[in-house]
Protein backbone atom coordinates (compact mmCIF):
# COMPACT_ATOMS: atom_id res chain seq x y z
CA UNK A 1 0.00 0.00 0.00
CA UNK A 2 0.74 4.09 -1.22
CA UNK A 3 2.56 5.83 1.81
CA UNK A 4 0.93 9.34 1.28
CA UNK A 5 2.35 12.48 2.91
CA UNK A 6 0.25 15.98 2.73
CA UNK A 7 2.98 18.32 3.14
CA UNK A 8 0.41 21.02 4.02
CA UNK A 9 -1.70 22.05 7.59
CA UNK A 10 -4.58 23.44 5.59
CA UNK A 11 -7.20 22.13 7.40
CA UNK A 12 -9.33 22.48 3.85
CA UNK A 13 -6.80 20.74 2.07
CA UNK A 14 -7.06 17.68 4.77
CA UNK A 15 -10.36 17.53 4.32
CA UNK A 16 -10.44 17.74 0.62
CA UNK A 17 -8.37 14.47 0.24
CA UNK A 18 -10.21 13.03 2.69
CA UNK A 19 -13.61 13.67 0.99
CA UNK A 20 -11.96 11.67 -1.87
CA UNK A 21 -11.25 8.53 0.69
CA UNK A 22 -7.55 8.83 0.72
CA UNK A 23 -5.15 7.77 3.57
CA UNK A 24 -2.63 9.99 4.15
CA UNK A 25 -0.58 11.42 6.96
CA UNK A 26 0.33 15.54 7.53
CA UNK A 27 3.80 16.75 7.61
CA UNK A 28 4.15 20.41 6.99
CA UNK A 29 6.95 22.25 5.49
CA UNK A 30 8.50 24.57 8.17
CA UNK A 31 11.58 26.17 6.37
CA UNK A 32 11.35 29.79 5.38
CA UNK A 33 10.22 30.83 2.03
CA UNK A 34 13.21 31.34 -0.62
CA UNK A 35 12.87 34.68 -1.96
CA UNK A 36 12.60 35.19 -5.59
CA UNK A 37 12.83 37.20 -8.39
CA UNK A 38 11.36 37.41 -11.82
CA UNK A 39 9.28 35.93 -11.32
CA UNK A 40 5.64 35.64 -12.51
CA UNK A 41 3.15 35.07 -10.10
CA UNK A 42 1.97 31.69 -11.04
CA UNK A 43 5.77 30.32 -11.14
CA UNK A 44 6.19 31.69 -7.96
CA UNK A 45 3.64 29.84 -6.91
CA UNK A 46 4.83 26.66 -8.83
CA UNK A 47 8.46 27.32 -6.88
CA UNK A 48 6.94 27.81 -3.91
CA UNK A 49 4.56 24.26 -3.96
CA UNK A 50 7.81 22.40 -4.95
CA UNK A 51 9.80 23.66 -1.94
CA UNK A 52 7.42 22.70 0.62
CA UNK A 53 7.35 19.11 -1.37
CA UNK A 54 10.82 19.13 -1.84
CA UNK A 55 11.72 20.07 1.69
CA UNK A 56 9.54 17.69 3.22
CA UNK A 57 11.24 15.28 1.57
CA UNK A 58 15.13 16.46 2.20
CA UNK A 59 13.98 16.67 5.84
CA UNK A 60 12.20 13.38 6.78
CA UNK A 61 14.43 11.41 4.76
CA UNK A 62 11.69 10.16 2.24
CA UNK A 63 12.63 7.21 -0.28
CA UNK A 64 9.31 5.70 -1.51
CA UNK A 65 7.39 7.89 0.33
CA UNK A 66 4.22 9.89 -2.26
CA UNK A 67 4.25 13.44 -1.05
CA UNK A 68 1.61 16.00 -2.36
CA UNK A 69 1.80 19.55 -1.52
CA UNK A 70 0.93 22.91 -3.07
CA UNK A 71 0.52 26.49 -2.82
CA UNK A 72 -2.76 28.78 -3.70
CA UNK A 73 -2.71 32.13 -4.61
CA UNK A 74 -5.42 35.10 -5.13
CA UNK A 75 -3.84 37.06 -8.09
CA UNK A 76 -5.83 40.38 -9.82
CA UNK A 77 -4.26 43.08 -12.12
CA UNK A 78 -1.24 41.16 -12.30
CA UNK A 79 -0.83 41.32 -8.28
CA UNK A 80 -0.75 38.67 -5.73
CA UNK A 81 -3.26 39.12 -2.94
CA UNK A 82 -1.78 37.51 0.31
CA UNK A 83 -3.15 37.38 3.65
CA UNK A 84 -4.28 40.66 5.20
CA UNK A 85 -2.00 41.95 7.63
CA UNK A 86 -4.53 43.52 9.57
CA UNK A 87 -8.87 43.75 9.28
CA UNK A 88 -8.02 47.96 7.64
CA UNK A 89 -5.91 45.67 4.88
CA UNK A 90 -8.61 43.14 4.24
CA UNK A 91 -11.14 45.93 3.83
CA UNK A 92 -8.64 47.03 0.99
CA UNK A 93 -8.34 43.65 -0.81
CA UNK A 94 -12.21 42.85 -0.44
CA UNK A 95 -12.64 46.21 -2.34
CA UNK A 96 -10.41 45.58 -5.17
CA UNK A 97 -12.39 42.26 -5.55
CA UNK A 98 -16.15 43.58 -5.53
CA UNK A 99 -17.70 43.33 -8.63
CA UNK A 100 -14.84 41.81 -10.17
CA UNK A 101 -13.66 38.82 -11.86
CA UNK A 102 -10.11 37.42 -10.51
CA UNK A 103 -7.70 34.83 -10.63
CA UNK A 104 -7.33 31.78 -8.31
CA UNK A 105 -4.16 29.75 -9.06
CA UNK A 106 -2.97 26.29 -7.49
CA UNK A 107 0.18 25.32 -8.07
CA UNK A 108 0.17 21.46 -7.16
CA UNK A 109 3.15 19.60 -6.90
CA UNK A 110 3.76 15.77 -6.20
CA UNK A 111 6.43 13.57 -5.74
CA UNK A 112 7.73 10.16 -5.08
CA UNK A 113 11.53 9.20 -5.00
CA UNK A 114 12.73 10.73 -8.57
CA UNK A 115 9.06 10.88 -10.26
CA UNK A 116 7.98 14.53 -9.90
CA UNK A 117 5.03 16.43 -11.40
CA UNK A 118 4.59 19.94 -11.36
CA UNK A 119 1.22 21.61 -12.26
CA UNK A 120 -0.41 25.23 -11.79
CA UNK A 121 -4.78 25.11 -12.00
CA UNK A 122 -6.39 28.27 -12.77
CA UNK A 123 -10.21 29.08 -11.58
CA UNK A 124 -11.81 32.33 -12.67
CA UNK A 125 -13.96 33.39 -9.33
CA UNK A 126 -16.63 36.70 -9.96
CA UNK A 127 -17.28 38.25 -6.86
CA UNK A 128 -20.81 40.83 -7.07
CA UNK A 129 -20.60 44.35 -6.44
CA UNK A 130 -20.56 44.76 -2.69
CA UNK A 131 -21.73 47.45 -0.39
CA UNK A 132 -19.30 49.61 1.96
CA UNK A 133 -22.01 47.77 4.57
CA UNK A 134 -21.21 44.35 3.12
CA UNK A 135 -17.46 44.94 2.88
CA UNK A 136 -17.71 45.62 6.80
CA UNK A 137 -19.64 42.95 7.51
CA UNK A 138 -17.79 40.36 5.93
CA UNK A 139 -14.41 41.83 7.68
CA UNK A 140 -16.14 42.04 10.76
CA UNK A 141 -17.17 38.43 10.89
CA UNK A 142 -13.02 37.54 10.69
CA UNK A 143 -13.84 35.01 8.02
CA UNK A 144 -11.15 37.14 5.91
CA UNK A 145 -7.97 36.95 8.61
CA UNK A 146 -6.10 34.29 7.70
CA UNK A 147 -6.94 33.90 4.04
CA UNK A 148 -5.06 34.93 0.64
CA UNK A 149 -7.56 37.35 -0.21
CA UNK A 150 -8.92 38.10 2.29
CA UNK A 151 -11.82 35.71 1.67
CA UNK A 152 -12.99 32.37 2.20
CA UNK A 153 -15.10 30.68 -0.53
CA UNK A 154 -16.72 28.18 1.80
CA UNK A 155 -18.99 29.43 4.20
CA UNK A 156 -19.55 33.27 4.30
CA UNK A 157 -17.69 34.24 1.50
CA UNK A 158 -20.08 32.05 -0.24
CA UNK A 159 -22.50 35.00 -0.35
CA UNK A 160 -19.76 37.38 -1.97
CA UNK A 161 -19.40 35.20 -4.88
CA UNK A 162 -21.74 35.26 -7.97
CA UNK A 163 -19.91 32.42 -9.45
CA UNK A 164 -16.65 30.79 -10.83
CA UNK A 165 -15.17 29.36 -13.64
CA UNK A 166 -13.03 26.16 -13.58
CA UNK A 167 -12.68 23.88 -11.02
CA UNK A 168 -14.08 25.48 -7.36
CA UNK A 169 -11.66 22.62 -5.27
CA UNK A 170 -8.85 24.47 -6.61
CA UNK A 171 -10.34 27.72 -5.06
CA UNK A 172 -10.51 25.94 -2.13
CA UNK A 173 -6.83 24.62 -2.20
CA UNK A 174 -6.42 21.38 -4.16
CA UNK A 175 -6.99 20.51 -7.62
CA UNK A 176 -8.74 17.67 -7.30
CA UNK A 177 -9.55 16.28 -10.69
CA UNK A 178 -6.27 17.07 -11.76
CA UNK A 179 -5.23 15.25 -8.63
CA UNK A 180 -6.79 12.63 -9.48
CA UNK A 181 -5.71 12.77 -13.24
CA UNK A 182 -2.14 12.37 -12.53
CA UNK A 183 -2.02 10.03 -9.60
CA UNK A 184 -3.57 7.74 -12.05
CA UNK A 185 -1.52 8.62 -15.20
CA UNK A 186 1.75 9.03 -13.08
CA UNK A 187 2.21 7.29 -10.21
CA UNK A 188 -0.42 4.45 -11.19
CA UNK A 189 -2.32 4.66 -8.57
CA UNK A 190 -5.03 3.13 -7.79
CA UNK A 191 -8.53 4.37 -6.14
CA UNK A 192 -9.81 1.64 -4.07
CA UNK A 193 -12.04 3.41 -1.69
CA UNK A 194 -14.03 1.01 0.69
CA UNK A 195 -17.61 0.41 -0.81
CA UNK A 196 -20.43 0.08 1.21
CA UNK A 197 -22.76 -2.07 -0.34
CA UNK B 1 -36.20 37.89 15.24
CA UNK B 2 -36.78 36.49 12.32
CA UNK B 3 -38.30 32.59 12.33
CA UNK B 4 -36.41 30.77 9.45
CA UNK B 5 -37.89 27.68 8.36
CA UNK B 6 -36.11 24.98 5.97
CA UNK B 7 -38.53 23.17 4.16
CA UNK B 8 -36.68 20.54 2.50
CA UNK B 9 -34.28 17.54 4.19
CA UNK B 10 -31.61 17.60 2.16
CA UNK B 11 -28.56 17.39 4.54
CA UNK B 12 -26.80 19.26 1.96
CA UNK B 13 -28.91 21.95 2.06
CA UNK B 14 -28.78 22.18 5.76
CA UNK B 15 -25.10 22.57 5.67
CA UNK B 16 -25.05 25.04 3.23
CA UNK B 17 -27.33 27.44 5.54
CA UNK B 18 -25.64 26.85 8.71
CA UNK B 19 -22.26 27.85 6.69
CA UNK B 20 -23.24 31.38 6.59
CA UNK B 21 -24.47 31.38 10.41
CA UNK B 22 -28.72 31.33 9.86
CA UNK B 23 -30.39 29.62 12.54
CA UNK B 24 -33.09 27.87 11.49
CA UNK B 25 -35.71 25.10 11.61
CA UNK B 26 -36.65 22.02 9.56
CA UNK B 27 -40.09 21.11 8.34
CA UNK B 28 -39.67 18.65 5.30
CA UNK B 29 -42.77 18.63 3.13
CA UNK B 30 -44.34 15.27 2.57
CA UNK B 31 -47.44 15.56 0.00
CA UNK B 32 -47.08 14.30 -3.00
CA UNK B 33 -45.79 15.37 -5.78
CA UNK B 34 -48.59 16.96 -8.35
CA UNK B 35 -48.39 15.76 -12.13
CA UNK B 36 -47.92 18.30 -14.23
CA UNK B 37 -47.71 18.79 -18.63
CA UNK B 38 -46.59 21.23 -20.87
CA UNK B 39 -43.84 22.63 -18.44
CA UNK B 40 -39.90 22.60 -19.56
CA UNK B 41 -37.48 20.93 -16.95
CA UNK B 42 -37.11 24.49 -15.18
CA UNK B 43 -40.42 25.45 -15.00
CA UNK B 44 -41.18 22.15 -13.52
CA UNK B 45 -38.53 22.61 -11.03
CA UNK B 46 -39.73 25.61 -10.29
CA UNK B 47 -43.47 24.47 -9.52
CA UNK B 48 -42.29 21.68 -7.27
CA UNK B 49 -40.03 24.16 -5.28
CA UNK B 50 -42.94 26.52 -4.72
CA UNK B 51 -45.43 23.58 -3.78
CA UNK B 52 -43.08 22.62 -1.13
CA UNK B 53 -42.99 25.87 0.30
CA UNK B 54 -46.54 26.24 -0.31
CA UNK B 55 -47.40 23.12 1.53
CA UNK B 56 -45.48 23.62 4.54
CA UNK B 57 -46.77 27.23 4.93
CA UNK B 58 -50.70 25.58 5.03
CA UNK B 59 -49.89 21.76 6.37
CA UNK B 60 -48.41 23.98 9.46
CA UNK B 61 -50.83 26.98 10.06
CA UNK B 62 -47.60 29.27 8.97
CA UNK B 63 -48.41 33.01 9.32
CA UNK B 64 -45.17 35.18 9.22
CA UNK B 65 -42.18 32.67 9.13
CA UNK B 66 -39.73 32.81 6.63
CA UNK B 67 -39.68 29.62 4.58
CA UNK B 68 -36.94 28.59 1.97
CA UNK B 69 -37.79 25.53 -0.37
CA UNK B 70 -35.98 24.37 -3.38
CA UNK B 71 -35.31 22.21 -6.00
CA UNK B 72 -32.50 20.55 -7.90
CA UNK B 73 -32.65 18.92 -11.09
CA UNK B 74 -29.59 17.95 -13.74
CA UNK B 75 -30.38 18.63 -17.60
CA UNK B 76 -28.60 17.03 -20.62
CA UNK B 77 -30.06 17.56 -24.01
CA UNK B 78 -33.59 19.09 -22.85
CA UNK B 79 -33.55 15.93 -20.55
CA UNK B 80 -34.14 15.51 -16.71
CA UNK B 81 -31.75 12.78 -14.90
CA UNK B 82 -33.55 11.89 -11.72
CA UNK B 83 -32.29 9.48 -9.04
CA UNK B 84 -30.92 6.74 -10.95
CA UNK B 85 -33.40 3.26 -10.45
CA UNK B 86 -30.57 0.74 -9.52
CA UNK B 87 -26.77 0.71 -10.43
CA UNK B 88 -27.55 -0.04 -13.71
CA UNK B 89 -29.48 2.91 -14.38
CA UNK B 90 -26.40 4.79 -12.73
CA UNK B 91 -24.15 3.57 -15.31
CA UNK B 92 -26.17 4.99 -17.89
CA UNK B 93 -26.28 8.32 -16.35
CA UNK B 94 -22.32 8.51 -15.47
CA UNK B 95 -22.06 7.62 -18.98
CA UNK B 96 -24.34 10.21 -20.78
CA UNK B 97 -22.71 13.34 -18.91
CA UNK B 98 -18.78 11.58 -19.29
CA UNK B 99 -16.68 13.79 -21.17
CA UNK B 100 -19.77 16.47 -21.78
CA UNK B 101 -21.44 19.73 -20.33
CA UNK B 102 -24.71 19.63 -18.61
CA UNK B 103 -26.60 21.88 -16.71
CA UNK B 104 -27.84 22.05 -13.36
CA UNK B 105 -30.87 24.11 -12.15
CA UNK B 106 -31.76 25.19 -8.61
CA UNK B 107 -35.48 26.46 -8.13
CA UNK B 108 -34.92 28.98 -4.85
CA UNK B 109 -38.72 29.47 -3.38
CA UNK B 110 -38.62 32.01 -0.24
CA UNK B 111 -41.95 32.59 1.33
CA UNK B 112 -43.07 35.15 4.12
CA UNK B 113 -46.94 35.61 4.79
CA UNK B 114 -47.82 36.93 1.31
CA UNK B 115 -44.15 38.00 0.28
CA UNK B 116 -42.81 35.32 -1.92
CA UNK B 117 -39.97 34.92 -4.52
CA UNK B 118 -39.27 32.23 -6.84
CA UNK B 119 -36.43 32.15 -9.01
CA UNK B 120 -33.96 29.40 -10.98
CA UNK B 121 -30.10 29.63 -11.33
CA UNK B 122 -28.30 27.74 -13.28
CA UNK B 123 -24.81 26.35 -13.34
CA UNK B 124 -22.57 24.38 -16.33
CA UNK B 125 -21.03 21.45 -15.01
CA UNK B 126 -18.20 19.95 -16.88
CA UNK B 127 -17.54 16.04 -16.83
CA UNK B 128 -13.61 14.92 -17.76
CA UNK B 129 -13.67 11.67 -20.34
CA UNK B 130 -14.34 8.97 -17.92
CA UNK B 131 -13.43 4.97 -19.05
CA UNK B 132 -15.47 2.42 -18.41
CA UNK B 133 -13.54 1.29 -15.82
CA UNK B 134 -13.78 4.71 -13.85
CA UNK B 135 -17.18 4.80 -13.94
CA UNK B 136 -18.27 1.33 -13.03
CA UNK B 137 -15.67 2.24 -10.25
CA UNK B 138 -17.71 5.88 -8.88
CA UNK B 139 -20.68 3.50 -9.05
CA UNK B 140 -19.41 0.81 -7.21
CA UNK B 141 -18.90 3.32 -4.42
CA UNK B 142 -22.58 3.80 -4.35
CA UNK B 143 -22.20 7.63 -3.82
CA UNK B 144 -24.56 7.50 -7.27
CA UNK B 145 -27.71 5.90 -5.31
CA UNK B 146 -29.87 8.95 -3.64
CA UNK B 147 -28.14 11.64 -5.96
CA UNK B 148 -29.89 13.67 -9.06
CA UNK B 149 -27.78 12.78 -12.21
CA UNK B 150 -26.26 9.66 -10.26
CA UNK B 151 -23.35 11.89 -8.95
CA UNK B 152 -22.64 14.36 -5.72
CA UNK B 153 -20.20 16.95 -6.37
CA UNK B 154 -18.57 17.38 -3.40
CA UNK B 155 -16.89 14.09 -2.59
CA UNK B 156 -15.66 11.10 -5.01
CA UNK B 157 -17.54 13.15 -7.30
CA UNK B 158 -14.96 15.66 -7.50
CA UNK B 159 -13.03 13.52 -9.32
CA UNK B 160 -15.03 13.33 -12.02
CA UNK B 161 -15.86 16.91 -12.81
CA UNK B 162 -13.29 18.91 -14.60
CA UNK B 163 -15.14 22.74 -13.92
CA UNK B 164 -18.05 24.49 -13.77
CA UNK B 165 -19.78 27.92 -14.80
CA UNK B 166 -21.55 29.54 -12.67
CA UNK B 167 -22.43 29.29 -8.38
CA UNK B 168 -21.26 26.41 -7.31
CA UNK B 169 -23.20 25.98 -4.34
CA UNK B 170 -26.23 25.81 -6.80
CA UNK B 171 -25.37 22.69 -7.23
CA UNK B 172 -25.05 21.09 -3.83
CA UNK B 173 -28.80 22.22 -3.43
CA UNK B 174 -28.85 26.08 -3.06
CA UNK B 175 -27.73 29.32 -4.72
CA UNK B 176 -26.31 30.91 -1.84
CA UNK B 177 -25.25 34.31 -3.41
CA UNK B 178 -28.80 34.69 -4.98
CA UNK B 179 -30.57 33.56 -1.42
CA UNK B 180 -28.54 36.22 0.33
CA UNK B 181 -29.39 39.21 -2.08
CA UNK B 182 -33.41 37.83 -2.51
CA UNK B 183 -33.51 37.78 1.78
CA UNK B 184 -32.00 41.11 2.22
CA UNK B 185 -33.21 43.00 -0.95
CA UNK B 186 -36.81 41.54 -0.52
CA UNK B 187 -37.57 40.40 2.76
CA UNK B 188 -35.34 43.13 4.75
CA UNK B 189 -33.57 40.26 6.34
CA UNK B 190 -30.10 41.40 8.10
CA UNK B 191 -26.82 38.59 8.46
CA UNK B 192 -26.30 39.22 11.94
CA UNK B 193 -23.71 36.46 11.96
CA UNK B 194 -21.82 36.46 15.38
CA UNK B 195 -18.63 38.13 15.45
CA UNK B 196 -15.24 36.47 17.24
CA UNK B 197 -12.80 39.22 17.61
Amino acid sequence: LEKIILASKSPRRCELLQNIGLEFEIIPDDSPEIFRENLSPEELCMAIAKDKGDNVYRDNNLNEELVISADTIVVIDGTVLGKPKDRKDAVRMIKLLSGREHSVFTALYIRKGEITSLTSTETKVRFKELTEEEILWYVSTGECDDKAGAYGIQNLGSLLIEGINGDYFNVVGLPICTLGNILKSKFNFVFNTKTEV
